[in-house]
Formats: structure tokens, C-alpha cells, sequence
């Protein structure tokens, strides 16, 4: 009967599940997630309901997340024009104000709309609430023999005040932060989402920090989706960057990791939002289904 | 591949799980386990196992167990008889101690035992513990045309000091109940386990009181085991004791599940150690596998 | 001297403001302003500055934000159409895009950098968050012998959750509130800001709230700036809206101010943001400089 | 007239107890008394009111107890062997049953009942409870030339968590502590009350430890009872074993008492509970009449 | 030997007084102290020492003084003439001043200096402290057919904020309470300090209140000492004003008491202060010393 | 119109301090206020109206006071003489009853009086109250060829319990302090004000030491009050005492400013109380109007 092999899959995976409830219960898991990701409504939903099922067992999750489509679409739809120089975006005062838009506004509510949905309650808050995130922008970069180049506005972190967020998740509450900043005279500054996960996760000594992509995780070959890595250290990540083995996408995601291990979050695993449920799996099952990289495998 | 099976079950058990993890996470569970289940380290072990999940699911369970048959063996050991008038034991001075070293000593410290090993922090703690049931002894019980009929050493209940158990569970610790109580002047009393586990899951204003037995639930003829009720109410348990249809050990408990709803339990369940997985199958699934008592169905 | 004179006016002020600082410390204000004022970084400024030294001497600010023009300007610059149906505007899908984009990332961004710059702590919150407000979409409204009318994506407030701002506060912080509320199922809903702060104001208790508007306040004449009212009570607001006296913009007000004090807030404000300085001179001088409407002049 | 002179005796009590009460109020003393105590009603109850008077004016007792008596006696009444092993107790598994129902069960439980008669407030609590005392079996005993000795179920201690008792203690409670306590997996082992007692008190740094025994306190001459030495430090005790001074029952007191005050426990005092009111004489009285031992006498 | 007697005091004395401190401990005594007794350092310090029993075992003390006679002192060494209409002291403005001065100065502090000693924690207190006392300067008295008499700077209480003394008893201090009260213009005004002790004692809700003076208790005949009632109801103690029998001292004592009882103090004693150890007495022996107040013998 | 005149008067000065608001809310001040102001109802109140704006605006104010003044005249009035050695006042038993009854009575109930009229809440309490000041009576100074000095019942300082304060203030509360003090065993000592404000000063850790005196400030000149200086550090006022260019009132005053820096109070003021609104100026604005005194000015 369908009935009963049903029942026995509950109670199998539950008592599956129980030594890893038990062991994360209480615990802070930083979880940052790409723009792309909230672009559409079926992924937002799945990725937000892997998210509920880890809130439901006990585990503090503190959701960042990007925006990066969605202001170029916005952009677009304004007519306004992308600067790249060298192939990076620049942050000019109309970009600042359509990313402004998309992460604060469009983005943000609509995974808060979500949680309400599906029963988590769960606060919106920026890098520019309260002293969340004091940043500077960033000093134009010089080039020998060329112009200074100037990215516009985009900050460097100076300190993350984790207070601002422990009491949220102290009341029970999901922060779903969104990486825009400001620095002390209020100048707004756009950070790359995963610096922002990344420095939260240290500041509150988080037990793992997540980064769900595109990507199913790090590949030894850029170019061959087979090759992916499940386990790997600090060096041998930073010998793949110096290698050339990484892709573009993952560099700046790389050092965000870096970081992250270096201020003392001993698990970071990349996973890809496209594979089925990879969450949960990275999370309630030994193997996971991504990258996992920590300090030392020694 | 049997890996891949495996993790499917393990996240559609969590999605399955999920709501029911929501919906009872922080609320008292008070769960009756009969003396016999204790008798056996694999059924011991059995039952643990799924309280435990319960717990790191985030239930707040309180568990009371009774001892009859080791007061019943450890007697015989001793050499003395035990005696019964109208086919119910009487509690003599001695068969008060055999009652006291098996409850408090023998099965409370082997169920703390099993906790130390499945890593749920539980306390053990009995009606004489600070003033967690204050009771009076049973007076002797007199009959029309014949001597009076003295239980010996059998306590009712006066009140309960749930205070003393919610500070257990607010400090994160599960506590395992003997029934044994005592009166005013420290006189060690006997009262029946699920007398004891209703009226603490009364006081405690608990979600559910369930009881677990060595029947499969409540029967709609004694003599039938798939004559199984799932679904009954107050009213209709009553009719079924007066028309005769409950087993002689149902009765007492019949007793302490209409006592318990009508101080604010809503729910009962009574289900079979006997069935695997009964306890999580029972909390976890819509349709659970013993019967489940309510007030009115209306 | 200058300097001494200048010195005698900085005492002379403290003594006169003392007895309204003693009077308001700890209490709540909430202080609805419409989207109109941050259009402009410099009435942006003027505004928060007043807010900042009710912040510094104690009082417990709650503000409410509007975001009307920018909605506008945002909707004409993506080239959507604005539909109005009998002067009402209809939030389609787009439009509630834009309202989301506007309120929840432009303008509560906008007013918590330039709280950044003011060291007021301040966290952004909307109606979204966390079960602030839980509102249903306004069925279509039934117009005899013609088709009915659906205005969209907008929300009636059914319940406000009090305890979320009451934290904030709790914790020195000052919420910056967008009105974008939804319902249980997470369809994003927007609700008119006055109503909004009308009913917070009623939920929190608040001392006092305070509409900061374009009008000088209520005036007997809609046409005649000079016939501002100082002091009315609701059978008198009721009677100016009822014979017509009451400007179109004013009509939503009215009724939120009317349903703030029929909830139990004692006194409501309009003042004009045009007004230098107003807010400071209706808290912290006897005449202020607007309306105050009370329950009964009696 | 008497009346007069027995008022008087109160008067003059109170005022030479009062420095006392001042100097060990809310201070915690852990009291190790000996299972021959609890063999007899009459010595329970002196025994125990003299605790009452202490908790009475409000310093934090915690009271071990032993209970070897009462184990040889129900061993012997279910028909077992107690060996021996060069004149040690083997603690084979049904022992460890035997010990297990007399400790947990029958004494802790006896001395709660007599704790509810004298109002006062106690918990009963063993090694086993959450993580009281975390320990591991001791490892066969080699002897050159000999085979392994293995002392069966008994445990050396690894881990006290103190906090299980200083939260009875703040919550107004006093733990009655049996000594049994288990290793990780759950297995139940037995522990010498007096290093138990010793453990818990240099853990929750208790202000003394008293061990209740049935000799005076410490003799100078093991056969002569006058000998009783008052005031002697930890190389003075030691001295007194290594010259073979001390009597064997006292040979694992005294290691106990030298670790306690290794840890930290700054007082540990040996009375006699045949001499009547030697606890309060002990603890109320400049002189004393058991055995002081202090570090350094210096 | 007397050693031996000696001790065999402190224990039988111990274990007298250990149910009364159980019955005590943490309760509320409010005591008042005729400023005659704190005119001598040995009474002074014989009443302070009883005190300092009571605080020690737990009882939470609030003590009110008078300084009656070194007022009288102070004005006399000043050369002021005290003033006297129908017997009854008029309270001018150097009155007033020599009141503050040896009240709130002189009395005060001593007792606070014998506490120090004493190494009970005490804080000096007055009705002008915070807004313990709020009370109104009492209206000139009309007389038909004579002057109104006003009696100066003397107050009626208005209300007592015990908020400041349970905040005090809280932090495990001891309340030294001057009767010194004022209105809300801080106008100092004298009140009677029987009055202020039962006013405190009501809005205390205190166990008992105990006025210990120079007489023995009340008297069934005032010129006979030997007619001490032990115990009396409102009822009695009104008849005996009524018929004359109490002395004048004591008429505003007995109004003191009855509103006291009428206000919910259940037992109200009045002792003398020059009976050795009547306030150890009256609290620790069933029989007391003086006289027993209650609502209603029945 | 004068009206708003004063309107904008009101805001002005509001902005104008704002910030000093915001960097003063919520830190303490000590400030010491000598008897001679307290001599005049005038000067006290305008004093404390300067206080109590301190209070509203969220400062934490201990006000201690001295007043030697008040003690000379009373002296005076009960025909006592005033011994004074070398120009020191020697405090002999009358003087002390004498300065106890000023202090502790007169001047302390004073300030709380018009604290009450101000809507302040205030507490009195002095050195002797718990264990705020533990003092011990200063040795005879020996002087070379002559007999020894003792200067009688005056104290120096061995510990500040600032606990005792520090509680008031979490109350909301203001202590006003007066400087007697007393040793262990309860003996009443008399301590310079100016020596006790700076040693709870530094046990506060305060912001601010202000101490308000009749000159206006440090003079450069003794003799000349144009001299002002307006800002110094504790070589600088070391060396004008060296010079001899302090007044002979200074010098104590000089060792306590000198003391409180030493101990970690970053700034002490010297105003005059004569100077209208000068606590107000000194504190709100840059300028001040007395003298500054830090640990080095670099």
C-alpha cells in the first residue's frame, strides 16, 4: 500500500535527519543567494522553502541576498547605460539609485512576501540600518600610466555591528539582509553580496556560511561541469585561483570565502540553486551535493 | 543508485515533516509509557529513540513511565506476595519499597541512562521531589455487608506543582517522571502512572497527552484487534466503558483520559509500543495508527 | 556681543523646552510624512533634523513614510500609464512593482542614510516584515448599474503587530515604517500611509500623532490659507468634512485621524512641512503651529 | 519559672547564632552523609532537621548520600554474592542493579519523603541526570604477576557540570545527590560517595564540605577514640596516612578531602552523626566537634 | 561544664527558632522606634542589635524612627520656645527646621552609623526622598466660637510610593525611614511617625507592623502596668479609647494601628523597648511580650 | 511680534543643543555644589533648575553638596566654638553632631524639597548609608617639636561602594550625596566635599567632574578675578599651587581635581555659581565659562 511505504519514509528520514537537527539546532548559518535566483518565481519558492525547513528545526538563518539581473534589467527599462572599464561595473549616481531600488525594494520584499507565505517570520534590513554595515567608498584605483579609475559608488567595509542582527535572531526572527551600505555621512555604497555574507558570517562566528549559484560548485575545470571539487582547503582553493582555474564569477567569490575562513567560519559550501533540493542535502546529508572548503584538510 | 534514493527520502521526509515540526515545535507533549516497555533494553531503546527526535525537533516532552511488571519480579525475587482483593493489588509496607526502588531507582535511572546515551539532556524527578504532587492516602474503601477494604500505601492526587517541571523544560531539559508521590508528613504513596501523567498534562495546559500500551489503541471489541477506533470522543469512550466494551486495564485509563480533557487536554492519543514507529507516526502523519480522543467531535 | 547673547539664547531655550522634554521623554510619537518631502534632499534634511533632536531628548519616534510623487515619476520614466477611476488610482501589477521599488528601497533607503548621517540609529521596516501588518486585498467595490470597480492591488489592514515596532524601540532604535503591507499568502498589497500610521499610533498607544503635510493644517476654508483651525475635535472635523469644507487630499486624512482617536490616541497633529521648523514648534511651544484635533472640546 | 528561662535560651541562641548566619548565608556547603545514617528512621530524621535548620536560615546545602548498608542488605535479601577482591567490592552487573534501586530509589526517595515533612524544598538528583557527572569504568587493575583485576561497574569521574545544581539551588532548591552517575554510552557505574561529594565541591567552590561519618572524625590513634585531632592541614593528613595512622574506611575520605581542597574547597570538615547536633555544633560553634581540615596550617 | 551547656543552648535555641524563621523569611516587618530609644547608645544599640537578628535570618525590615525628645532638646539649646495649643505641640518654622535637623540629620544617621557596625546594609530614607511621602500641610482647625488653631507645618499623608522601598528591600537593604514628609511645592512637613509606619505597612502589605515604645503594650487600665492585654481586635481597642482607658500617648497609636489593620496589616504589636529582648521575643516565642492587634477575635 | 521671536528663539536653541544632548544622554556627571549656595533659597533654586534640565535631558546627575557655612552658624546659635589649628577646623564631638545634623538633615532634605517642587525624583543619602563611603579617622598629624595635631572626627577615604549609586541611577533616580561618611565600626567622620565628589567621580568613571564654587574659576592671579584660565591640565594646576598663585580655598580643591583625573575622569570643571546659567553654559556650550582641567593637554 502507497499509505504505508509513505509513513515509513517519514519516520526513516526523520530519524535521518535527527543528528543533524540536533547538532545545528540553535546554530547561525549565513545563506547568501544570487539575484538570478530570486528572478523567478518557482526558484524563489524552492529555495525558500528548503530555507523554512531549516528555520522549523531551530537553525538561525541569516539570509543575504544579491540582485545583480535585476538591476541591469532595471537599468534597461530606464534607458540607462552600464559603464564597464576593464570589464567591471561602475557604480555611477542613476546605477546607485536603480540598485538602491531593486535590492531595498523589489528584492527584499519579495523574499519577505514569500516567508510570510510560508510562515517565517523574517525582517528586512540593509547594510544602511542602523550601523549594520560602516563602509567608505572606495578610492579610485590608479593604473600606471593611465587615468585613475574610478568605480563610483562602491564601499569597502570598515566594521559590522552583529548586534543589530543577534537580537533579531534572539526574538526568533529571520534577518533577510540586503548588502546595500552607507558610510558615516550617509553617502549610500553598493558591496558585492557575498563580501557583505562573508563578514557577517565572521562577525557573528557563524557555523557555516552558504553561497548558493548558478554554479553546482568549484570545478577543477572551469570548462567541464563534471569536474567538481567536494572538498577542499584555503591553499588549495587560492592555488586554483593562481592557476587560472577559476572563472571570473567565482574570483571575487573565492576571496569572499578567504575571508570568511581566515576570520574563523570553519565550514563554507558553495552550492548550485539549480540542482533539486541541494540545500537540504548539503545540509542533512553527509556527501552534500556542492563544494565544501575549509581552513586546513591538513 | 541507492545513494540517490536515499537522499530523495531524506528531503522529502524533512518537506513531509515540516509543517508538523512548525506547528509543535515549543509546545508539551506528556507521554505515558507503560512499565513493560522497559523491561526490554530493545524496546527501551525503541521508544527513546523517537522520543529523542521529538525533542531535537524542539518538543517540549515530558515523559512518565510506570513499573509494574519489575515491582511485580523484583517482589517475587524478594519472596514476598503480593496481594489482591477484588483482583487489585494492595500496597503493604513492603510492596511500597519494592514499588520505590523500581520506579525511583531501577527504571527512572535506566531511562536517564538511555538519554545520556542519545544525548537528550533529561532529569529525573518523582511525585516527592520538592512538592510536585502532594497527595493524600486513598481511604480504606467500604463496602456494603463486608469489612472495609484498605489499599495500603495508594495515594489521590491533591495538586500539582507544575512549576517544578516547566522549569526543567525551560532550561532546556526533559524530565522523566515517576508516579510515586508522598503526603503532607513525607508518607510514600503508589498512584497509577497514567492518573499521574494526566493530571501533570492538565496543569501543564499540554498540546497532547499521549499513552503508550501494549494495545494498538482503543477497540471497539475487547476481544477484536482490527476493531481499532481512530477517532472518538468523550461521550462515546464513556458509552463504551458502560456497555462493557473496554478491556479491564483500559479502564483506569479510560478514568485518566476523560479526566485529563475535561482539565483542558485537547487531545489523547493512545498508541501501541508494540508498532514500530508508533510515536513518531502518530505525531508526524495525519492519519497516526492509534485513536485519538477529543472532546466532542460534534 | 554676539557671543553672549548667542549663549543666553541657547540657556534660555532649555529652561522653555525642559518642561516639554520632561513631559514627552519615553512617550511614543508617531510622525507620518508624505512622500512629497523627500522628493528634496534639502526639505529631507529640514524634516529629519527635527526628528533627530525629538530622538535625542528622549521621545520614542516611530516614522511613517509616503512615497506618492516618486511613485509617479518612477511609473512615467518605465513608461507605465497610470490608470484613476473616478480620481482613484488603480495599482495593477506594475504599479505595485513601482510602489515597491519607491517605498520599501527609494525613500526608506533615502531617510535611513540621511539617519546615518545624523547618528539617529534607525532600522527600515514595512508592513511586510515579520507580521507588522496583516491586510487582505479590498474586494471590488459595487457600483449600482455600472460594472465593479477593482482598484488593484490595495489592502485593508486587518491586524497590526505592535510588538515588532515595540522591540525596536525597546532597543534605542527608531523604525522608518513603509506602508507596502500583505496579505497571509504573501500577495504585496499597498495601503494608504495615513492609515497606516493611524492605526501603528493606535496600536502602540502613542502619545501623539503627528501628520506632516503641504496644508498648514485644517483649515474652515479650503480656499483661504489664512483660515487655519488650531484646535478641533472629531463631531467638528466630521462636520467640516459633511458640509464639504474639506479639500480632496484632506477626506483620507480625516478619516484616519478620526479612527486613530477612536482608538484611544488623544491627540492628532497636522502640520505643514513648508512651515519651518514646524514639528519642533508644535511639540516643544504651547501654540504650535497647525491642527490639533482631540477626542471632545467638550 | 520556666517558661521565662526557655524564652530566654531562644533570645540568647538567636544572638550568638546571628554572626553565624551572617557570615554562611547564601554560601553552599556540601554535606556527605554516610547510607548507615538513612538505615534508621530516628538517625534520618536527626540527621535531616539539622539540615532543615541550615537551609532554614539560608545557606545552600547539597546533600550526598551513600548507601552500602542498605545494598549488602537487599543483595543479600535477593540471594547474591558480594565479592570481594583483596578486600575490595566487586561491582558485578546485578550489583550495579542492587546499587542502582538503593541508591536512586530507595534512600534518595526516603530522604525526599522526610524533606517534604520538614518543608523543606529538595530535588533528588543523581550522576546520571543530564550531564552531572560524566565518567568512564575504570580499567582492570594490573598486578605484576597476577591476573587483571577488574572492580566491575565503577567509575572514575571526568566531568561535574555544576551548573544542573546551581540552577536547583538558585531556583531555592536543595539537591539530594545520589552518587551513581554513567559513561557517555549510558552505562551505568557506581562511585564512592565521598569522591562524588568532593567533585561537586570543589566545582561549585563551596564554601565547606562536611562528611558525615560514623567516627568521631580524625583520630591520631586509629583505636583510640579520644584521640581525636580538631585542626590538622592536608601534609599533616597525609603524614598521618603514610605512617598508617588512618583507619581503612577513612583511607578513601581522606584522599577525597585532600582533593577537594586541591580544588579550591577551602574547609572540609569530618563530624560524627552519633554525636548528637554535631552538624549544627559544627557549623554554629567557634569550637566544633569533629575534625577541621584546612591547606596549610603554616 | 559550661562549654558543653553552652552549646547545648545554641542548638536547642537553633532548633526553637528555625520555624518561625521559616515562617518569616522574606516577609515584610515594618517597626517603629520612639525617637526616645535612639536618645541613648546603649538602647540604641540594644534595639538595633535585635534588629539585626531579624535581617539576618531573612526577614525583610523596614524601620521608621520618631526624635520626639531631641527635638525638643535641639529647640531648647536654640532658645526657641515650643509652642503647645490644647496640649498639642504647633510644628513654626524653626520647628520645622529643628524636626529636619534631628530627624533626617541627627537619628538618622545614627542609626545608619550603628547599622555600619552592626554590618547590617542600611539606607537613610525620608517621606522627602523621591516621591515616598506625598502629602498636604493639614488646614487650620476651626473651633466654634474661637480662632481657627493652625498647627503649622504638618502634614496628611496623601499617598505612600512603596515602589522606593521595595526597590531598596530588593537590592537586600534595609529602609532607616525619617517621617519628614512634603507637599508637591517641597514644603517640609512634619507627620507622626506611628502614622507614616502604618501607612508604609499597608502599602507594603507587611506580615506585621511593631510599634515598640516605653509602655508594656496596652493597658486594660492605664495606671496599672500589670493590666497588659495580649491580645485585643479593632473592636476592643476602639472600646477601650472609647471608655477612656487609653493613655494619651497612646490615642494616636491606636488610631495608627486601626487604620493600619483596616488597610490589610493582619497583626500590628505594640512592646516595650525597655524590656531586655521584647522585640526577639515577640517575633520568636509564641508568646510574646506585649500586645497582639488583630482585625477580628471572632 | 514677539511671539515668534521667541519661537524661533525656542528652536534654535533646541538645534543649537542637540548635539551636546546626544553626547551627553545616558553619561554621568558629578557635580559638587558648596553649602554656601544652599544658604540662600534664591541661589538654590537656580542651581537646581540648571540640575533638573540636565536631569530631562538624560544625564545621570550625583549632586554632592557640602556645607560649611550652614554648620559654622548653627554652631554659632548653640554657643559652640569652632577650634581651629593652624587655620584648619578641628572637628571635636559637638561639631561633628553638629555637621551631621546640618548635612545629613538640613541641607541634604533642603535639595530634595525643591527637587520634589522640580519634578526631579531624588534620593538622599550620604557616606554612612551601607557601605557607600568606608572611611577611617585621620591619625594626628605629627609636626616636628611639637605636640602632635589631631584634627578630630575627620576621615580619609579607604574604598566608594559607587554600586550603592549606581542602582539609583538605573532606577532613574538622582543621589544627592552629603560627604559624611563613617569608619567600620560606626564612628561618624567628617570628609571634604570637594575630596569626596572627585573619589566617586572616578569610581562612577564619569564623564564630568563640575564643581561650582563662588570664584569663576582658576585665577592666574589669586588676586586678580580677570585672570581666568580658561583651560589647563594637571601639570599646569600643579604648578600654579607650587607657585603659590592658589588661593588658600583652592588648594584642597586642586588635590581632588588632581586626584580625579589621576583615576580616569577625562574632564573637571570650575565654574561659579554666581554667574548665571553657568552649569548650562559650561555644559552646552564649547565656550564654557569657567575653567576646564584634563590630564594633559599635549
Amino acid at each position: 500500500m502507497t499509505l504505508n511505504r509513505d509513513r515509513a519514509v517519514v519516520v526513516s528520514a526523520l530519524k535521518h535527519a535527527a543528528p543533524y537537527i540536533r547538532l545545528f539546532k540553535g546554530k547561525v548559518f549565513v545563506l547568501k543567494v544570487g539575484g538570478e535566483i530570486f528572478a523567478d518565481a518557482a526558484t524563489t519558492r524552492t529555495i525558500m522553502e528548503q530555507v523554512g525547513i531549516l528555520y522549523q528545526v531551530g537553525i538561525k538563518v541569516v539570509l543575504v541576498h544579491g540582485g545583480g539581473p535585476q538591476s541591469t534589467e532595471l537599468a534597461k527599462a530606464l534607458g540607462l547605460d552600464t559603464k564597464f572599464i576593464d570589464g567591471r561595473r561602475v557604480t555611477d549616481g542613476p546605477s546607485l539609485d536603480v540598485a538602491t531600488m531593486v535590492l531595498n525594494g523589489q528584492i527584499n520584499t519579495r523574499v519577505l512576501a514569500v516567508c510570510r507565505d510560508l510562515e517565517i517570520p523574517a525582517v528586512g534590513i540593509s547594510g544602511v540600518d542602523a550601523g549594520l554595515i560602516r563602509a567608505h567608498r572606495r578610492p579610485p584605483v590608479q593604473k600606471a600610466g593611465q587615468a585613475d579609475v574610478d568605480y563610483g559608488f562602491v564601499g569597502d567595509i570598515d566594521t559590522v555591528d552583529a548586534d543589530v542582527l543577534r537580537k533579531q535572531l534572539d526574538n526568533g526572527l529571520m534577518p533577510v539582509v540586503s548588502p546595500l551600505s552607507c558610510d558615516s555621512a550617509g553617502t549610500v555604497l553598493n558591496i558585492n553580496a557575498d563580501t557583505v555574507a562573508a563578514a557577517i558570517a565572521a562577525e557573528l562566528k557563524a557555523e557555516k556560511l552558504i553561497l548558493a549559484t548558478g554554479a553546482p560548485g568549484i570545478l577543477k575545470d572551469r570548462n567541464d561541469p563534471q569536474s567538481l571539487i567536494s572538498y577542499i582547503d584555503r591553499a588549495g582553493l587560492r592555488k586554483l585561483g593562481d592557476d587560472g582555474h577559476l572563472a571570473d564569477g567565482m574570483l571575487p567569490k573565492a576571496a569572499a570565502i578567504d575571508a570568511a575562513i581566515a576570520n574563523g567560519v570553519s565550514r563554507v559550501h558553495i552550492i548550485s540553486y539549480k540542482m533539486p533540493d541541494s540545500l537540504l542535502l548539503e545540509v542533512f546529508t553527509n556527501e552534500g551535493t556542492g563544494t565544501l572548503v575549509v581552513d586546513d584538510i591538513g
